[in-house]
């Protein structure tokens, strides 16, 4: 199936019609990923930190390009996009830091122990080697944070792995510009031929990944996509790390003293869920709030003034009406709703779903539902028992919030009950924003992510790209044999 | 299918009969451990420390009791199973000081940043919380080691997991009396009750590891019985990390240079490749030798002289037994053998089979063959593009190791081949012997491991138990709400 770019906004095709990759071409990109990845690999980390800042300059240098055929074809608008260039480009810089810093791929030494077994031990020297050639899938809602250049990428290039990428074929221009100004840019400050590729289409994916010579792959997406991805990489005779973000129903609890002005909390809480469409993985999708009449109002009269946005394609929209038609029917939920939509373009009237508790507690399986869109679950709970039975229930998440006054043995328990199913839990804050540095953890339990020990956003996503060798024995004049950075004594 | 202990000595079965684990008790044993978890887990670092060092010390006062059921059971001798109780014991004390040095668990401060997006962002405590119940399964050739009370639960242990053991059916009694120590022990050091389980049989695995309360999975053992556990890992609603060791064909090159005294060069590596008749996951399974007659002699001469000794049990010896003479059947192998079995018990004579480079290189498929017992592959090579096209044809590996009197480019290309196939490369040591200590990784790409980003053995293996919680804009006053261990500043 051929792809072409869509206005969201009207619905009509535009620009080059673009056929899907081959097979033997994808044979030759990934052919070219392998010969890259031996010489990418044993560059050194400072090295790889210096062409990680030139791309970072060269897709400054194009912001404006850029931004404006994402915009065309994500209807996402200039200021966001505009926004989403930095961020990228700010990763890729606090990534080279990180390498220059020799964080995370620094060697290390473990001196000889001239003891009896089993106390002594021969010396190690413990480096850390790329993984491999790595496929990644570029998401639909960042076109650039997580897409051809997104953290997956930069990652896997600042681990010396070279990258085979799938372009979402919801913004197959931004795709290609992208990467035709990365592939100069890493080119010409030295990077190996190969280092870089991308391809169009769902066969293209599914060669990719169980291609032998892969050696791990990392999505950002839909539940569905995501698990066959998975499951595919799963399933190969030589099973690979599949680091996938699945979605997230991320739970906002508020405690009744963080309700003291019901007209700002509910303009907030619009605010977050409707951001970008709603189209965040870190959207507030159920909000847990005591049961309150005057917060249930204010939310109704603020919602019946909010605009409808455009979704990101067709496809967006289709699977947010169906899931949200889903939770309405099978629960005897109150729908709150904004403007209406226009029929032109991929819209939908924003909406607010208002469920109690125990309503939840006899169908949990709304709470696994994710309207990505325009649409937030509201649950009310009547006391904590009840909360904590609902919370219960939930899969796992990329964040959990908790707003209240004050943290007192209550807010303690929901604290700890958030962390046992998310990856960030966010006091007082909206889950929407995620900030690039260290302290940062984007995952979570299955299904936030095929892999909750690692993070997706923030200088440790690197790891997840790099497996240990230990050498031992080895003399100390030799260790530039065996790794291109600098040795950390012990 | 009932479980008893037999003399691999003799062939000859003895002591109690010991029904497979019951559905019912499956579930209730797994239920503890969700209750345990949840105390354990939430319980500091340095106080779980306490009990592991009260855990080792009962398994030291115990040591006599537990080798003599062991060599029954498992015929290891006395020295030997000694020996490993020590490995055991001194590896639970490691975990243990580890954990009081507050290394992997330690959570850490991101300050705040007060700037513009994207520089800017709220402050972060990263805490790494212990990732649920963990499923155990005990090996055949370390009744201690990797067994009931091995590395795979000392380090889910070390992690804040509580843990569910399935015994290996080749040393019921060893397991249980290991098991029955480790519990009190545990709970008189003031560990939760279910804190540890123990089951037998075939189903008790299966139930276990599917269990959606189970939230990850450590294996060490053949290649057939840990993929089909993680395909039941993978294939589950929610998939959980498992940790497989699934064995490994071990290269030994070895260059001209290393051969001046044939002679003491063949009698180190028969020592190496019939320690413990062989049983060994490191064991030196492929040797890359020059084309070279008098070493071949050399190895012939002294086989000849060496004695067989039994088979940890008849399923051992029987895997063994048909993967070597598949290897015979199908290549042009030459075979040199040791003295010949008793037909009582369970022994096989010791072999090396001789094979050229080229004839590999047509049949590569020999290479992917473990003959796990007391038979090695030496394979002569006529110059190092031979070398290097048969290297590059071996699978994932734990350990590659080279001798040779230097290091120049030759040995280099050597040693960067090896570690790109194996997660730890010796220098003019033997593959055997693997010491727990900080700079270790045992592990490697597939099959090897089934995540090569992580060491089974070594205090780094807690972190595979261990995932990351990011807690965003949380006061400093509630830092204990969320984290019972000390807080490290950035």
């Amino acid at each position: 199936m051929s792809i072409q770019s869509v206005n969201p906004r009207t619905g009509e095709s535009f620009g080059p019609i673009i056929a899907p990759t081959t097979s033997a071409q994808v044979d030759s990109m990934i052919a070219s990923a392998v010969t890259a990845f031996e010489r990418w690999s044993l560059t050194s980390a400072t090295s790889r930190a210096k062409v990680l800042f030139a791309l970072a300059d060269a897709l400054d240098a194009n912001t404006e390009k850029l931004v404006e055929i994402a915009d065309a074809e994500t209807a996402l608008g200039i200021p966001r996009l505009t926004g989403e260039v930095g961020r990228t480009t700010f990763q890729l810089r606090t990534f080279a830091q990180a390498l220059e810093k020799g964080e995370f791929v620094a060697p290390s030494i473990d001196s000889a122990v001239d003891a009896p077994l089993p106390q002594g031990h021969p010396k190690f020297l413990k480096t850390l080697r790329a993984i491999g050639p790595v496929a990644v899938f570029g998401a639909s809602n960042f076109p650039f944070a997580f897409s051809v250049l997104g953290g997956d990428t930069a990652s896997a290039l600042a681990a010396g792995c070279s990258v085979v990428i799938k372009a979402h074929p919801a913004h197959p221009q931004t795709s290609q510009l992208s990467f035709d100004i990365a592939k100069k840019a890493l080119i010409d400050a030295g990077a190996p031929e190969g280092i870089i590729s991308l391809g169009h289409g769902f066969d293209f994916g599914k060669s990719v990944i169980t291609d032998p010579r892969i050696s791990a792959g990392a999505f950002t997406g839909s539940k569905a996509g995501g698990r066959a991805l998975f499951d595919l990489a799963q399933d190969r005779e030589c099973p690979i790390p599949f680091y996938g973000e699945l979605g997230s129903v991320n739970p906002v609890v508020v405690t009744s003293t963080a309700l003291s002005d019901v007209n700002a909390f509910a303009g907030a809480y619009l605010d977050s869920l409707l951001m970008g469409n709603g189209q965040f993985c870190t959207n507030p999708s159920v909000l847990f709030v005591p049961d309150n009449a005057e917060f249930i109002n204010a939310v109704q009269e603020q919602l019946s003034h909010r605009e409808p946005s455009p979704f990101l394609s067709e496809a967006t929209k289709s699977l947010h009406d169906k899931n949200r038609a889903d939770v309405i029917s099978k629960t005897s939920a109150r729908l709150l709703q904004g403007k209406s939509a226009p029929t032109q373009g991929f819209f939908s009237s924003p909406a607010v779903l208002v469920v109690s508790a125990q309503s939840v507690l006899t169908h949990p399986e709304y709470l696994a539902t994710e309207c990505f869109g325009p649409t937030g679950l509201v649950v009310t709970y009547s006391h904590s028992d009840e909360l904590h039975a609902v919370l219960s229930k939930l899969e796992g998440a990329l964040v959990g919030c908790l707003f209240s006054q004050n943290i007192s043995t209550a807010e303690e328990l929901i604290l700890n009950a958030l962390a046992s199913k998310a990856g960030r839990v966010a006091f007082n804050a909206w889950p929407t924003g995620v900030a690039v540095t260290a302290g940062q953890n984007h995952g979570g339990p299955y299904p936030a992510s095929t892999s909750s020990l690692h993070t997706s956003v923030g200088t440790s996503a690197i790891t997840r790209f790099l497996r240990p060798v230990a050498f031992q024995g080895l003399p100390d004049e030799s260790y530039r044999a065996v790794t291109a950075d600098t040795v950390k004594g012990k």
